[in-house]
């Protein structure tokens, strides 16, 4: 079969689509024909050999697909339509994903789109309200609020929360779309001092959960956007990872929960729970059109290249899928 | 009645006992004869004119003394014993406490004794429990293990968590102090490289809870000391407020939580709901003999001002008490 690997760490131009053996089927494992996968930060990372912790050289790590082999799980059976978390190897004609894991696709959904919801919806499910705690109508601040988990948590936020969802972006395109998709108040950060957006926004109590991306250089707007009890989850690092000044007083004064995290090195067992949680208490809105799974762009796999470029150049809103 | 205020806001030799008026009673209080209280940091910044958020002038906020108003509240009787956080005020003969809080004493303590426990005891088990969530046999760092809150966290992780349990401290009194309340591993931190002694007691593991008094100086330390999915609970700031080089990213790498917290600034409904989860789960072991307040030194509440030297001193095991 074929896969997609990086001949060195470096850029996209490192990415050859070529022979690779076919995954090996251990216990608790169901075989998919890969449909459609996705890209995300994570690939890049991998693509530049930044990554401790991916053991498979085929690159990616959420698929849609078919079961080829149930290996005796009785839940699947050949032929189900699947999606969700691989530990690699999604960049390819077949990959292994542990059965406890797999969802079922939604039937108004295609392969596409469904390449476009495990490791976004995840994510921003596991952040909104596994780690963040967001509660009924509390006040969320969802930074790159047009990139894949963006799109994701706005959606969760507003269906599952009735939240008041505020989000910053860099274009007018995106604010829209962010609008669309329900966000109550849309701040470009290029334009605007976003925390004195947030404090406007929320009568100066400013908001319950953060969703942070971008890391350091927010870090002093991110404070003040925050309130009292306010939980600030740390997902990513676009804008730097050093603070140079944190004032623990501060933190205490606020009560605030800092709490960084990452999602594709965790154990086999919390993919598994999360996904499973998030069946029971989200899938169902896909299957009722509540919400919908972004595609920005789709790229035959063979054009991985302007696929990882795409993402690179921060344009996308929502989700860039290969289509294999 | 009598009360105890600072004169100008300074040093310990500000504090007076003075004629004040008697607390005024509303719906939801009980009126107390005010027995025993017993000195905070919170005290020590009230004192200073520090904190922002203290109405009462007579500084103090637990107490253990009699019920001589029930206002109509059917829980409790004139006559009885009972201890528990107040709004300020408790360096008096007289307060008042919102009834919903309130702990009766268990009958072997005495009201110097129960003095000695809502501050520290609600604090340990709040950040113990409440943010650190800690579970049966996971590994916790305690600093400050001789202080109030530490003395109290070594006896809760023992008995209600049989969770390993390490120390600091500063001297080898202090360390045999906390061995004999049942920490494990007992760290000098004037001698020793305290995540080297984490590390080697947990297996290169590190611990899942760390209880932080100390802040800038440690932080580190508490880093390396950590666990992937720690939980780390920022409780003061005694070794400074301000870090200057924290790394994002390595928040993200061990996927730790990091929560600021204060007790006394909290909500009435929030101290009433610690009390009750405290007295259902863990009032008890006083009454079984298997927790113990933890007295270093009482002095009478006209000795206040040396009551707050020893504290400053840092010289104390456990509580220091002002019998009233």
């Amino acid at each position: 079969m074929k896969g997609i690997i990086a001949k060195e760490p470096g850029g996209a131009d490192q990415l050859i689509y070529t022979e690779m053996p076919e995954p090996k089927l251990e216990a608790g494992d169901l075989l998919i024909e890969v449909h459609a996968t996705a890209v995300n930060r994570t690939d890049i990372l991998n693509r530049e050999g930044k990554l401790g912790y991916v053991n498979n050289p085929i690159i990616g790590v959420e698929v849609a697909g078919v079961v080829v082999e149930t290996n005796g799980y009785q839940d699947f059976e050949k032929g189900d339509r699947v999606m969700g978390l691989v530990n690699g190897g999604a960049y390819a004609e077949k990959v292994v994903m542990p059965a406890d894991r797999a969802m079922k696709i939604p039937d108004a959904l295609s392969f596409e789109e469904a390449a476009a919801i495990p490791e976004v919806f995840l994510t921003a499910f596991q952040t909104l309200y596994w780690i963040g705690n967001l509660k009924k109508q509390e006040k969320v601040l969802i930074h790159a609020g047009a990139s894949g988990v963006g799109t994701a948590a706005i959606q969760l936020a507003k269906v599952m929360s009735n939240a008041q969802v505020i989000i910053t972006a860099g274009s007018e395109e995106k604010l829209d779309y962010c609008r669309k998709l329900g966000a109550d108040t849309v701040i470009n950060y290029k334009e605007q001092d976003f925390a004195e957006e947030v404090l406007q926004a929320t009568n100066q109590k400013g908001v319950d959960v953060i969703l942070d991306f971008v890391g350091a250089s927010y870090w002093e707007q991110n404070y003040k956007s925050i309130a009292l009890d306010g939980r600030w989850v740390l997902i990513g690092v676009l804008g730097g990872s050093t603070v140079h000044q944190v004032r623990l007083m501060d933190l205490m004064a606020k009560r605030i929960q800092l709490t960084g995290t990452l999602l594709t090195p965790r154990s086999d067992e919390y993919k598994a729970d999360l996904s499973k949680d998030f069946i029971s208490k989200a899938i169902h809105y896909f299957e009722q059109g509540k919400i919908q799974p972004v595609v920005d762009i789709t790229f035959p796999i063979t054009e991985v290249a302007a696929a990882h470029q795409h993402m690179e150049a921060n344009k996308n809103i929502g989700k860039i899928i290969l289509k294999v």
